[in-house]
């Protein structure tokens, strides 16, 4: 490819919107384009990033035994009536009529439709296992869309789904397909995790998601430098702190902590550590009638300690709360307590309710929490002696760093990840309500058993780009670069030797199979290279006249901090040994 | 590829609302899946055909130096309504509201987007001329969508933009783009016609498109079978007839028609050829005032003869109705003619309008036409000696076979074609209104000129098919098979020599980048060879143990009556040899 004959189109400074390195760097590459909220042109240099990145997607799903099909952008709202998530979403789910005021939606992803393809196709058990995927425009209408194409609205998806006979197989389908991302992501050459994820009300451990590494990634990754234990901040487990509660050692003491409705700031007030505070936490469980009103409510009281932070997806599995809870109101709390949230405890309470410990509180001693009046706090508080031992003790928090791994092997530690793919155990979440079922050897109709695989093909290189960048521009893993390598000549309009020099090399290049770009433009050295560089071509070879008198090309990977001289006759060659792809 | 590991799925029946055969055999060979009313999923097989279709179209766009991108499905009303095609498109125009109640469209095409990228990115002369092309998803909202992928409302397409500093070249741009298209379908292997077509308000010759041609195709193409002249019907010219116009005859006459309110049953009652009356149709056109309401209407009589059609774009060229007409009402005809349609003429009007007579009429003498009295018609009727000279003389109907070719080579042929591509030159029809410029050598803002090229990519499957089968299925030519050669094997369970045999074969084709499949599913040869035969690649082979004695192999072109014998080691070289591709 000859530059002049692509669109190259660089901008010295990001629009004020791109908070983040990579929609500032994409922007400024010209790999897309803003046309709306959350809505991007691919350009051509960001769409050869995007097609690499399909392409590698497809080899290793085919290789994998699926099969490619494409379902439609615009799905009519009957499927998603019959497994009932054209209600359950909100307005993420983009609606649409048509001119006879039919509904239909914009896909997000297409289980339902898949899942209709299946139930007519897939019949017998003799059909089974299958792997149906696609790549194809997907629609979410994000609240708050930002971080350019990390999280638009629309945006491209793989999203593949397996369809088995028994949970057996489809726990192989899994099994298959999580070998299959990571040999995906092996080869986009990027750093990344998979990590084990919660997998809902499916259980089991059959969810992980792929996360590429990078510091500036919304989500946390929790992981065990001591073994091979990695899982998202939803799922890691915190275990039961080792030995047994302390005795008591302190009497209970009610004390002024006025003003001090945060456990930081009675534990400064105080002078103790935040680890011999207690959170209190209050949530609601409800019954309701045939119509959907609430009739009686239960009140939940959690424990953690001060230092720690709820885990929605753990509290959501305490036997009792797993059906579904909310938030207590203002006014239940002051009901139930006789005081509002700041100075709440489970000493004295005025009304029952279920108190439920987080592991690590249920074996603290001579803790401290909200005396249930304004401005008091109870000190020296202990199990059994002050009040009655918790109704449940479970893991309610999320792990922090230190904190023991789950296998046993070590402390985990956090770094910070960007989800790009997702492997998911479904079990009959979607072939129940769609009744999609296949006859077994005895002829009798049975559901089938799903899984669904997903991979953000567009978030893709924004997530590349988060892990390898520097001050000068991006820097692509060889994979899934624009272009491999940047042939730039030096003066090619004055010197027909460089011109014929570079021209050689490029042809050399193509000839084979290298993605090569000759920058023909005519640019001055320093514009052209400071182009590459923030487009981030990860090889560079430049032809000059100085150069050619030696016989010499200079070589310069994208991390490299110098060039490297290599003699003209064996630059093909040698740019080829460097090339990984 | 082998069959049982992908997704092969035929039907005995085609389903009841197929009502063309390409519909029927895509939906009996698996190769689409409806879903809703003119949305469809691409199965494996159909995808296969689709993505060898999109192989061809991108190598040959980039080979004529257009770049892809990728713009978006969903696109924000704001560069909709600065065209004015917000609210000039009627309800094919899908729209839809986002959570925030913003306004957007499905792309029907991308004509704003990329005419918004162009007057960002190409701000110099220097940039130009560009062409940018995407493959993506489009949607319209089809009134009656019909005939399975051919009308489909959801659909691929390829569209292209060219970018141009001025006409001249931007007419080589146009140019550019017919040299591709023709080497595009000339590699499809489809027997086609490039037919001109009307480009509307700009004028000029610059439209053409591409038909496939196929007798059960919706449009009509005319070409002269000695030239290579061809236009579609819209088009195409009716030359003025060849000499003057005969001397009058006959005096002209009232005579009782009672009931005969065609031109057809008037010549029938009358005994003489259809070709000696003249049917009269009244237009109007209007004056509006700023608020848009009618100040005044002005009544048109248009004379065709009576065996002609009248072709609105042809009248839509008459000085004088070129700003826009409309068929008259009722109520104007009885008030200008005294007598509803039916018995209408030129002769004794009550009040005056404007006659213009098509070429054929204006040489006629001796006519026959309505005497403005029901039930009653006028003979003998004769210009000049009857009634006035007309005010204009045109071209107002579509052409017929046997008329003259306008480029005098011969007589005009009628065959019918499906259109799947065009070429259009827009001039600055969309770059005039969203003032998309340039800066020219001077640093003036100069208007771009464009240029637009379609391709229908998920339509051409369909029209590939009306082209070419027979009654046992698809016949697809090698280019865009789904597969190029079947490997059918006979006993493959039962034959360790036919299963080696069939497996060596597959293997040294898929070695040689040859698509083929074997078909591994044990199926029996005739539900085997009718599977292929409906799935219509092209080229077949058996492999049998009758056959292996002989050391023979069976092949079988999908348009052979008979099969040939290749010995078994000859068998890759000689499909190879057979194979188009």
């Amino acid at each position: 490819m000859k530059a002049s004959q692509f669109l190259i189109s660089t901008l010295k400074e990001a629009p004020a919107d791109a908070e983040v390195v990579s929609h500032q760097l994409m922007m400024r590459a010209g790999m897309v384009k803003k046309l709306g909220a959350g809505i991007y042109s691919w350009m051509p240099m960001g769409l050869r990033v995007v097609r690499k990145i399909e392409a590698i997607v497809r080899e290793e799903m085919n290789r994998a035994g699926a099969v490619e099909m494409l379902m439609p952008v615009i799905q009519p709202a009957e499927v998603w009536q019959e497994t009932g998530r054209w209600s359950k979403m909100g307005p993420e789910l983009m609606r649409v009529k048509d001119r006879h005021d039919r509904d239909y939606i914009v896909q997000p992803t297409s289980e339902e439709v898949v899942t209709d393809v299946a139930r007519q196709e897939l019949r017998s058990y003799k059909q089974l296992p299958r792997n149906l995927y696609h790549i194809q425009t997907k629609f979410r209408d994000e609240r708050r869309p930002r971080f350019g194409v990390m999280r638009s609205r629309e945006f491209i998806m793989k999203d593949a789904y397996s369809f088995d006979r028994d949970p057996a197989s489809a726990k192989a389908s899994y099994a298959t397909m999580a070998k299959a991302y990571r040999a995906i992501f092996d080869r986009f050459g990027l750093r990344y995790r998979a990590v084990a994820a919660d997998s809902g009300a499916i259980g089991g451990d059959l969810s992980e998601e792929f996360q590429v590494i990078a510091a500036t990634g919304e989500d946390a990754i929790i992981y065990c430098p001591d073994s091979d234990y990695a899982a998202n901040i939803e799922k890691a487990e915190a275990l039961a702190p080792q030995g047994s509660r302390p005795a008591a050692t302190q009497p209970m003491q009610k004390v002024p902590t006025p003003g001090k409705s945060t456990c930081a700031d009675v534990a400064q007030l105080l002078g103790i550590p935040l680890q011999r505070t207690v959170k209190s936490l209050v949530l609601a469980t409800d019954q309701l009638n045939e119509a959907g009103e609430i009739v009686k409510s239960q009140l939940w009281l959690l424990l953690l300690r001060g230092d720690h932070d709820m885990n929605e997806i753990k509290v959501g599995k305490v036997p009792g709360l797993d059906a579904g809870f909310r938030f207590a109101t203002n006014a239940e709390i002051v009901d139930h307590f006789g005081t509002p949230p700041g100075y709440l405890g489970p000493i004295g309470l005025k009304k029952p309710l279920n108190v439920v410990a987080d592991r690590e509180v249920a074996v603290m001693a001579d803790w401290v929490c909200g005396a249930n009046e304004e401005g008091f706090h109870t000190t020296g508080v202990n199990w059994g002696r002050d009040l009655p031992e918790p109704f449940a003790v479970a893991d309610l928090r999320n792990v922090v760093e230190g904190d023991l791994s789950p296998d046993g092997k070590g402390k985990l530690a956090i770094e910070r990840g960007i989800e790009v793919g997702h492997v998911f155990y479904l079990g009959t979440k979607y072939s129940k309500p769609m009744n999609a079922t296949f006859l077994d050897e005895s002829g009798k109709p049975q559901l089938m058993e799903m899984g669904c695989y997903g991979i953000g093909i567009t978030r893709l290189p924004a997530a590349a780009i988060e892990q390898n960048n520097d001050d000068r521009g991006i820097i692509w893993p060889d994979a899934i670069a624009p272009f491999t390598i940047a042939v730039c000549p030096i003066g090619m309009d004055r010197s027909a030797e460089v011109k014929a020099a570079a021209e050689k090399l490029h042809d050399d290049l193509v000839a084979a199979g290298v993605d090569v770009i000759l920058d023909d433009r005519g640019e001055r050295p320093g514009a052209m290279f400071a182009d590459w560089e923030l487009i981030g071509v990860p090889h560079r070879i430049v032809v000059s006249d100085r150069g050619l008198k030696e016989g010499q090309l200079e070589y310069q990977h994208r991390r490299d901090a110098a060039a490297t001289k290599v003699p003209v006759a064996e630059a093909s060659a040698f740019l080829r040994g460097r090339v990984q792809a």
